[in-house]
């Protein structure tokens, strides 16, 4: 049975990730020590909703005193498992896969890309020292790293295909570039980039803001007209 | 007066990617009318959010002979304004912003990059037919071009700063690849693209999973003990 699921990661784990970079520019500031008004102020929530986050995932802080910003790092990197090395498959080396399998942020963050996947022959080799293996080799290294997680840069028309797979080799989520809806058990997550939506979503909201200062100047004309 | 603005895409302009994402498959599929449950299912939501979405961006629809499908995605198309065509610049011309450059998507949907920035002299040539110019240039293209949207693909150190610079330009709304929080004034929108949190997100969804499978193991494991 499949079925479409957690299509969109929920607003209080992306305002989790707003506040863990706050706290870590904070924390290079010198300061050590913050209040739930100043996490809200930078991120521009209000206090209530910070309280309420922190409190979904189980941060716990002192009121008065206010919170320890390496205690909520720490407790911020127990949330995303970052103590643990995840190791993870990529799968399409086109232009986007192969920027992907060289960010060196993945890295820093505690996640290795144990390898590379592409069908073309030619891509096969190794680069920037993460091998690129035939889609035949998928069962063996998800095995032999016990991969739970992929990131997907196909091509739009294999994406489904090559969802159905890895899938089926026991990986448990998905971040999809592919612009394609995947179907997927219930019991596993998929997460899409979808560079076109990201740039369509700037362009909504700089029209939006056009008609609104086009509407106050309108506004203002009016009122202008009246005296 | 800087601020931190709009952080977080709204979750109903999600939803609307994805049921223009599921109309679009629909229609491949041949088909012609839609009802909202349909659209429901596919995407994961309940029917009362899809009809509560569609009014939110004054989407119109017969309740009982279901949705046009071409019509709908007019409408939708009209909502990203994908009838113009929009200009956008790219700054930071390392891997990831040279594979956002060639991501042929983009251009299928009338948004085109009309030049590519890199502080790196020699970066800044003709590539895959895009230019790379010196970021002196930047008021020249912005205004030959008219553009007011801007990638940003460049290191978090120098985010800030060219940030300031693309935004006293006239830029008013940036999708930004480097993983800092940015500021800026209040009329300006910035996207925040981060492929770390992206990938902890799924992360942290497959540790939820993890858990809540070893409970009802364990709740199993329990029942049995009792009987």
């Amino acid at each position: 049975m499949k079925q479409i699921t957690k299509y969109i990661i929920k607003n209080s784990l992306k305002r989790i990730f707003l506040y863990r970079a706050c706290l870590a520019r904070l924390k290079m500031m010198g300061v050590e020590k913050v209040f739930s008004y100043t996490l809200a102020n930078e991120t521009g929530v209000t206090s209530d909703q910070v309280r309420k986050d922190f409190s979904e995932f189980g941060i716990k802080g002192n009121k008065r005193g206010g919170y320890e910003i390496n205690e909520l790092l720490i407790v911020m990197e127990n949330i995303f498992h970052r103590n643990k090395e995840h190791n993870i498959v990529l799968i399409g080396m086109g232009n986007l896969g192969t920027a992907l399998s060289k960010y060196s942020q993945f890295v820093q963050r505690n996640m290795n890309i144990v390898a590379t996947f592409d069908i073309d022959p030619f891509k096969q080799k190794i680069r920037s020292g993460i091998p690129v293996y035939s889609l035949s080799r998928l069962k063996e290294i998800i095995d032999r790293f016990k991969v739970k997680v992929a990131i997907l840069a196909v091509p739009e028309i294999s994406a489904q295909e090559v969802t159905d797979e890895v899938v089926h080799l026991g990986i448990k989520g998905i971040v999809n570039f592919a612009p394609v809806l995947l179907k997927v058990p219930a019991d596993v997550i998929i997460n899409n980039v979808n560079l076109c939506n990201e740039l369509e979503s700037v362009i909504y909201y700089v029209h939006q803001q056009i008609k609104a200062d086009g509407s106050k100047n309108l506004e203002l004309l009016y009122k202008g007209m009246k005296y």
